[in-house]
């Protein structure tokens, strides 16, 4: 680790690539020849249209995504997705299927509910969400407009090993596992991420929209909520900064052999840690083990009352935010594209010691 | 200027304060003792929260802000207000004052029509928005919810001079002007200002709501777009690494003195720039004397064919983003706070140079 930096697990805003933060410093205050940092540069000037241009080259060559596909960087967040989607795509006669994995899926759900007939097609609430509805117990509906669905459930610790079968659209929050591995696009009508768990800074989200979908949405919409105003020009300043390190990120990413060498990455490391919490009777999964996510690792110790000291102790050895969400307990590892492999063989190391010392 | 900066007239995003830009790097790829940037940890750590709170106690303190005005930071640009704004104040059989002093005062009355009644009470877009309309000529009425007026016009180069003084409360897009002057508090529900003009890097906005105002809001709304929703927590990630930058500027804003020095800084430089516009046959301002923008100034040649070399001439000699909006033509200095005088005194020598070797 370079001087300072220690190993972030953090579920987001979470970790980012060292050359990507290290090139952004080495861009302030004045970015290439212009005088002025990205930030104070318009977002009409040449600079900034290639940065953004470049962005968009390097995520369709990233995920293979045709011509018939819009890339749009919008702000506020992946939540007001969960508005923008419904208003755009649900009719207040019609009906959109959801399915509900976690906290952020009910959210999106419920802003559904406010605009047309949001339908649960299947729910693991039952069981504080620690597992992934079996496809085969879904109730789907020929008339549904999309099939709504979180693929990686951050605070939960599952994720979808596949894509959803359905008759209609998918429209996917992938915001905790964007780029980490393939999307089999053939199936989506709509693709949003919030960029601060895989692929850049908070304040803007990632949303990746067919021609076609597109073409279906409502009229007379908000100018800003309607995804036309953005799909067809740069209607406001988008969140230059942001857009700036995504388009480094994806460099890394490409650098790096692109989204197939990543999901190899990203597979060792979570092996790695759940083979130790398996191969342990001190350390437990909370997440069923056919849902589990290759993202965020939720465990817990079989002594809970140690689960603070875990945290503390793994602190002062440079091991940051393993606390697990309230809603869960425990601790969360999230093991984002920038979490070395490094860092999670030292969190194992220190799972080991840790247990040697408390077993 | 420090090496490689250059005199920015950008109109937004426009230049920061060096000492934010030089902090901001320092603090990259590790902020103070954390182990990680900023943009690398979470929302809801005690070294974030630390940031917003400062932010808004700066703010309070700047403007003077009493306990009855919330401070959202909110994701989607000022455009988004203009939706949001009368999604929560104007009913579909109630009414809405707009007055229409640019282009985006007219996006901002576009929105409010697809909800309600919003009412134009004085427009100058009879000449090409070169003034702002005498309030002895506004169309008012006693049962408008709320007045919406843009308190500067970037693209026009015009400015109120003074705050409406109307019978309903005042909604008021500050983007261009923000933190440029005081502001009379006691006559506005709501004041918003997308960040990149005045007071840090695109990508947040600042809302400034009364909480009398806010409780009038209406029932059932999309919860991102409720300003309720915000008022009350911390909903969902915000831009972090924008409102970071903006603590930062609003720091170095009380350095300097405040918003009193800040404004007597701001006229000297916007004095010096219309004082040689107006001592010379060569130049021409494009807004009416008494409507004058104090942040951004538009101007002409009387030679209209010289004007894209003095824009070039100006770029070669490090004077840049002096293009006026195509609307307008000719050119525009945008002086926002963080603007040099030494800056525009630059400008100025350059004006007087190419008017002698052009005259």
């Amino acid at each position: 680790m370079q001087s300072g930096r220690l190993h972030n697990f953090s579920a987001g805003p979470g970790t980012l690539p060292l050359p990507v933060l290290e090139s952004a410093r080495e861009e302030l205050p004045v970015y290439k020849g212009t005088g002025a940092s990205v930030m104070e540069i318009s977002h009409r000037s040449p600079e900034y249209i290639q940065i953004e241009n470049s962005a968009r080259d390097r995520l369709r060559s990233l995920l293979g995504l045709t011509d018939e596909w819009h890339i749009l960087f919008l702000g506020g967040g992946a939540s007001m997705q969960f508005h923008q989607v419904p208003l755009n795509f649900l009719h207040s006669d019609g009906q959109a299927a959801y399915l509900l994995t976690g906290a952020w899926a009910k959210k999106a759900h419920a802003e559904a509910v406010r605009i047309g007939h949001g339908r649960i097609v299947a729910s693991s609430a039952d069981s504080n969400f620690n597992y992934i509805p079996d496809s085969s117990l879904w109730n789907l509906d020929s008339n549904d407009a999309y099939l709504h669905y979180t693929s990686n459930n951050t605070i939960y610790g599952t994720q979808f090993r596949n894509t959803p079968y359905v008759n209609c659209p998918l429209v996917c929050d992938a915001s905790s596992d964007f780029l980490s591995r393939p999307i089999e696009l053939d199936r989506y009508g709509l693709i949003y991420a919030g960029a601060q768990k895989n692929i850049g800074p908070a304040g803007v989200t990632v949303v990746l929209i067919r021609d076609s979908f597109l073409q279906i949405r409502k009229s007379k919409l908000p100018t800003m909520l309607d995804y036309g105003t953005h799909a067809a020009k740069c209607f406001n300043t988008p969140p230059v900064y942001a857009v700036y390190l995504v388009e480094k990120v994806l460099a890394w990413l490409e650098e790096l052999g692109g989204i197939s060498e990543i999901q190899a990455t990203n597979r060792k490391k979570a092996d790695l840690l759940y083979r130790t919490i398996d191969g342990s009777e001190f350390y437990r999964g909370t997440a069923e083990t056919k849902s589990r996510s290759q993202m965020n690792v939720t465990f817990r110790l079989a002594k809970e009352d140690l689960e603070s000291v875990f945290i503390q102790q793994a602190r002062e050895h440079g091991l940051l935010a393993l606390k697990g969400h309230r809603s869960v307990g425990g601790m969360r590892a999230s093991i984002y594209n920038a979490c070395q492999m490094e860092s999670v063989e030292i969190l194992v190391e220190f799972m080991r010691d840790f247990e040697q010392r408390n077993g």
